[in-house]
């Protein structure tokens, strides 16, 4: 009973509080489990196979500009850490210390990497010497340990599965269009895999990596109205190199420094595509990333040639990801199952239909039901999975311009801040204290100065000094 | 200049001194680099493209036997390791300590995981209830941490790479049966995938994982005689579901303990292949495992028409991963570069070859040259790979069988360990005092009772007394 119990179990209405409707999808879906070690989750199979499939489509896409995949130790000395001034201030206070190995302290201690930097230039610097060596493009794939206060299953943790990309290159240009490239694949990924759209932009000097020249970053806004950072690239320019000594020798036998980028991206991804897409029943998962994306459930399975047809519809329909329920649970039960888990189609076929020679398909996000022929299924299931993906990243998209407000003044701004959820687009003169004191005075930030910029008016809609660029500015997780 | 040098410079003989061999071999074929962290290593591309394609054949046979996969934090609270007795006295000693996050010292200090047995068992305790539950077949991949005194790349590391796979059953039976599918499916993987032959074993009680009930393993032979123990699957019984209280109701509604397995890979199978199949010009990849299969190299390629035709060929060779090396290299450094990484085939065609509708297939192994005709080559190219996979195995076989040594009794024991590199096979009374002699006499520990028994006399080689089972003996890694 304590198991049926479960799933009739309502989900917290996502209007009443999000913040509990996005926990209870978590754990409904079984994407993870709490842990004994505080701020560290479990991913579960449910969750651990989509990110399984984001993994595979990123290394994928990865692979084909040239990157090559390494692993870098998990530990960081202190004093390698300590080698890039802004960096270690960015990182230092908030990263676990290893003090002991085995019964012994360690001469020096060791930091768990919270992103790896100066184990790749302390790398760079012994295999890199000619112009020839360059340009190195690695990636890795590992987990890495920032020490947060507060935590949040995906989207906050105090370890975190990601991908951290390091290249360097021979000159200052090359770094730059690598540090765009990789942004670029990233916004492509998000919205051709994910049905995410992004806004595409430059964060700001005071929100930028530490120790980097310039950092670009895509943001989604999420059903609550949130901002997300979903993805960084960052261009560190020489100054690495400079504090690592990382030098090469150049066509005309001069020495030169190397010019670096790093980015990334998280299973903070997966917190991203259930606050984007899920709905009042739990998760919708946009096809691409879905790890089943057919759930075929049959109806009166018990009565004689159900199951053997259920069978040979599942093998012919081997071209997408497709699992029978043929569980002693209810057809009513299963369908609440494969709705919270998020199975954008499922397949209704009962004794009924397979004399009628058809199948009752099942749309997710829509709940719209389409009879379709046994003749035509293989098509069809695809061209449904084909309209779903689309029409998922449509209505998202939908969904962020309808929750994007234009601030002219500082009293629109902070009105839009209070009562309209959602990216705020807003001059800025470029300094620091007026950024400083919307997020002060309103709790927004700014998210990014995007690529495509608009003139909304001549003036920074806080100080009303000659206005430098549009933000967005909002609330972000 | 610094870089020419490097392949010209000798591997040092494999006869000569094996350990340096194995180094150089690491080192030129560029699948490591060493870091700064002492004992911790940096895998290459060379080296992670090698595991990338253990791990994609790997997870897809756990996957095919109902293994799902899962990540654990990587952080075990100190009071959580010593939940099980026998486990924290094999752990303890050798795990690295986090005692410090951010800027505050932690009210419990944690391990970094050297393995995850008691995170899986907090983790069942909270999702097994009922017969129903069961069983759990759950496997990560991940790095883990053993504060190792005496390190070697790839064969023994403080941070090394390596899938654990964890299961819980609800007979002991269901449990005993998962354990030797698991090592099965293991020593499959090793001779199919990688043609390294292996003995299939029980460890003896003083050889078993710390709080396992039985260790099965797969023992290999490298090329100097010293035995590699490539592949471990434990079963536990009900012990760590007592420690930790993993109860679920069974079909009588009466409460039961569950049975557990864990079973783990890890990147030391990567040294294996080195040792194994290496030659006097270093590494020698199998087929199946290899990153590159085919290297081309195009003779003359300055001249008209070459390019073109080798770009032709490496898209018809499309089923095979080929690469083109058009570098301003000349052919013979090619060919260095080549064989010292392992390649299985290189493919030479220049412009006589063209004329003629030929090209020169060379095979890394056996150096063995075959010409065929450029209209059977994408069959040709397949039917080699496939010798060449199988007569590695038969070859390292061979080599095994010829280093095998049976002793009767311990004068001949002695002498096989002095003087006959190799394993030793050698009948056994069972009891651990003959075990700790032997070893501390020759060196040589118990690798295996093989699932192959056989009777070679009816005493022990080491006391006289009645003999209980035949064992594998060796020097090892």
């Amino acid at each position: 009973m304590a198991k049926e119990k479960k799933f009739v179990e309502a989900i917290t209405s996502m209007d009443e509080d999000f913040a509990q409707w996005y926990t209870d999808v978590v754990k409904k879906a079984e994407l993870i489990a709490y842990s004994s070690v505080k701020g560290c989750m479990i991913i579960r199979p449910n969750g651990y196979a989509i990110w399984e499939n984001i993994q595979a489509e990123l290394d994928r896409r990865f692979k084909e500009t040239g990157v090559e995949n390494v692993y870098m130790p998990m530990f960081i000395p202190e004093s390698l850490l300590q080698r890039e001034k802004d960096h270690v201030e960015g990182f230092a206070p908030e990263v676990a210390w290893v003090t002991h190995g085995g019964l012994e302290p360690l001469q020096e201690r060791m930091c768990v990497r919270p992103t790896s930097e100066t184990l790749f230039c302390d790398f760079y610097k012994d295999i890199i010497q000619s112009y020839r060596d360059l340009p190195k493009l690695y990636n890795q794939w590992c987990s890495v340990v920032r020490w947060e206060k507060e935590t949040r299953p995906f989207l906050r943790s105090r370890e975190f599965l990601w991908q951290e990309g390091h290249t360097i290159h021979a000159t200052a240009e090359e770094a730059e269009e690598r540090t765009q490239q990789m942004l670029n694949l990233y916004a492509d990924f998000c919205e051709d895999f994910l049905a995410m759209p992004v806004i595409r932009g430059k964060k700001t000097e005071k929100e930028k990596f530490a120790g980097a020249e310039a950092t670009y970053t895509i943001e989604a806004l999420m059903h609550d109205g949130k901002a997300l950072q979903s993805g960084t690239s960052h261009n560190f320019g020489d100054g690495f190199a400079k504090a690592f000594g990382i030098q090469y020798t150049d066509k005309e036998n001069k020495l030169q420094y190397g010019f670096q980028t790093s980015w990334g991206m998280t299973t903070r991804l997966i917190g991203a595509v259930i606050m984007v897409h899920g709905d009042s029943d739990g998760l919708v998962l946009p096809p691409r990333v879905a790890p089943v994306q057919v759930m075929i459930i049959p109806i009166r399975q018990q009565q004689e040639g159900v199951l053997d047809k259920v069978n040979e519809l599942k093998a012919r329909l081997s071209d997408y990801r497709v699992k029978v329920d043929d569980s002693d649970k209810s057809p009513g039960w299963k369908f609440s199952e494969q709705e919270v888990k998020g199975i954008p189609l499922r397949i209704e076929i009962g004794p009924k239909d397979i004399e009628a020679n058809q199948a009752v398909i099942v749309r997710r996000d829509t709940r719209e039901k389409i009879t379709v022929s046994l003749d035509d299924i293989e098509t069809e299931i695809g061209r449904v999975l084909e309209t779903m993906q689309k029409e998922m990243f449509e209505r998202a998209k939908a969904h962020r311009d309808a929750h994007t407000t234009v601030a002219l003044d500082y009293d629109e701004f902070k009105d839009a801040v209070a009562n309209k959820p959602g990216f705020i687009k807003a001059m800025w003169c470029g300094d620091r204290a007026c950024e400083d004191k919307i997020k002060e005075e309103t709790t927004a930030t700014s998210r990014c100065m995007p690529f495509a910029q608009e003139k909304l008016s001549d003036k920074c809609v806080c100080c009303g000094k000659p206005a430098k660029a549009m933000v967005y500015w909002g609330k972000a997780y």
